[in-house]
């Protein structure tokens, strides 16, 4: 277990992390698959009800625990409190999806285990004592499913997790009792959105125990045509069962998703090659860009790629877009930089360069 | 005089006309400028209360007017009735700015005689028997009064005008009463849009006995941040007070756009830079353009150049964009093609082409 200064890890320094590096199954469509674990420690109160000394003995319980896992999966692990983490560093591991938005802002003592290779985070004390996070590339849910459970086994020869017979694993929240699992992936649908087809089928999805997220979790808006589906029920179903529902229902979706793009291809024809060719000439001259400017833009390149219209960039380097050229990210290569508009300059320039130093226009 | 075929005559098939191609004072805010002179034959109807005998008399008094018109000025002419031109091909010469649109929808006999440079234009049975125009590049006012004049007396020299002692030369329209004189510069005005000084600074024109009007002339609407300035009053004042005072006018117009320019790179900044460039970047990529947005654009393009953005393309280059990517122009350019898609389809490509042979990015 490493327990390094923030700013002389990879974490914060590269924009690539685990989920937008790596090629898969669906990767086009599929961004990237997640597997979320609650669990809280027996005999000891939620967080929102603990006291500091609470906070601290959850603190120490986990972390005395990461060396076994550690061994147990043969993986080493950073380990941060967040107290030690500038509110800057908390924003980056949103931006990598890393940690939730909420407990980036939390005011209780709470820490952080990240996976070297970032494909494991566990946050301590969230809502839950702990909630353990497995994000992978493309569409991956059963890897990510078994990692996330390989964690939750390491864990749980060290720790004593609060689970009850009848209920199952006891949680803050009662809409994660029982498993306390959350699958979801995330999933590029431009040609959904530009059909209108979207909005009906997302609709849809709560009658088959879905909803569809943000892309930063619960309580976050859509952006760039990404959609994060994930389970609602997680009592009285086995965690194989929440899985393979989700996979089904994802692949339907991206079956669809196919389906569209082959009618707006036809149907759409000159009107839909000129937005995509107009989002690159934006993307490729624009001095100023805002975040969701960018977004909804590159949105339009990956669509643009997927249909063989640009060659040279990736599916990895638009990811890694996505996230160097959020605020923080960019805030954090350039200086503290936190004007606004001088950010937005900032992420145009970032943009142009990694256009011009990897797409291939005929 | 030549009276060729209009397919095989130049006017149809270059894009490019005197004033799009030359360089002169101010050429990089005054894109051209216009004289006319409006004259009518002693003892004949005008031409709204003209019979159809009538109208023939006059075309034939004029065609037999050019040969001197010629040796007297040195210079040939194409002459051409409007019968035997297609709708498409007078839209080709109101894109050149050769003639007027009314002209163009004329249903009574008329003929046209252009200049082989196609810097002077005649046109028989518009409003009056004859409308003498030449048409130059950038600020030469004084040149296309000289030119204009040259042509009315050498004309004078075998027809007989209209002229009252009092009144001067008598117009089918008492605004044209007098000198019979319409003097205009067409000015690329986009700081003073930008800083929202041109409404104000136009209102004052008319105490000025000036007027704004839209890039095709009376009755059409500014386009591309381009206007043209004429004046109102063509009675009790010699010609030269009215190009003089005109002249005055203009160079104070052309003295605040580039103070406007000056106040908006210091303030708007990366703003201004940023839509000039996205500008460029929806130019050089789009698949599908109207006529409205390429000018709109190519307004943006041409600022870049002259605030030394941009590099390679030359004001002429524009110039000659915004004659051959207007519907006509393209129509003729591609087998008559007039799918309101495809042709933008078709100007894009046009502009696309442009772009990718004079630009010179950094």
């Amino acid at each position: 277990m490493k327990h390094m200064k923030a700013e002389a890890n990879n974490i914060f320094t590269r924009p690539q992390t685990k989920w937008s590096l790596g090629a898969g199954m669906q990767g086009d469509i599929v961004i990237s698959s997640r597997l979320r674990l609650a669990r809280n420690l027996k005999n000891i109160p939620f967080p929102h009800r603990l006291n500091e000394a609470g906070q601290k003995e959850v603190l120490n319980a986990v972390s005395s625990a990461i060396p076994n896992l550690e061994k147990k999966t043969k993986r080493s692990y950073f380990y941060m409190t967040l107290a030690e983490l500038t509110s800057l560093q908390r924003k980056m591991l949103v931006e990598k999806h890393l940690i939730s938005p909420q407990f980036a802002q939390s005011r209780i003592d709470s820490a952080l285990a990240i996976r070297q290779d970032e494909a494991v985070s566990i946050m301590v004390n969230e809502e839950d004592h702990l909630r353990i996070q497995c994000l992978l590339p493309a569409f991956s849910l059963e890897d990510a499913w078994k990692t996330a459970n390989d964690v939750d086994d390491a864990l749980a020869g060290k720790l004593e997790f609060a689970f009850d017979e009848q209920l199952g694993y006891l949680t803050a929240c009662p809409t994660n009792l029982g498993t306390g699992l959350r699958a979801s992936a995330m999933l590029h649908l431009p040609a959904l959105v530009m059909s209108k087809k979207a909005d009906s089928i997302f609709s849809s999805l709560p009658k088959l125990g879905l909803t569809v997220r943000g892309i930063y979790g619960e309580g976050t808006s859509a952006i760039g045509n990404l959609f994060q589906v994930s389970n609602e029920i997680t009592l009285g179903r086995s965690e194989e069962d929440i899985i393979i529902h989700l996979q089904s229902v994802v692949m339907q979706l991206v079956e669809q998703e196919r389906q569209a793009r082959r009618i707006i291809q036809k149907e759409y024809d000159v009107l839909l090659y000129d937005n995509i060719w107009r989002a690159y000439g934006i993307l490729s001259q624009a001095r100023s860009l805002d975040a969701q400017e960018m977004m909804e833009r590159l949105s339009l390149l990956r669509l643009g790629l997927d249909l063989g219209i640009f060659a040279g960039i990736t599916h990895n380097k638009i990811n890694e877009l996505m996230i160097a050229g959020q605020d923080a990210f960019l805030q954090s290569a350039n200086n503290g930089e936190s004007n606004p508009q001088k950010l937005n300059w900032e992420r145009a320039a970032l943009v142009r360069k990694t256009l011009s130093e990897t797409m291939e226009v005929k």
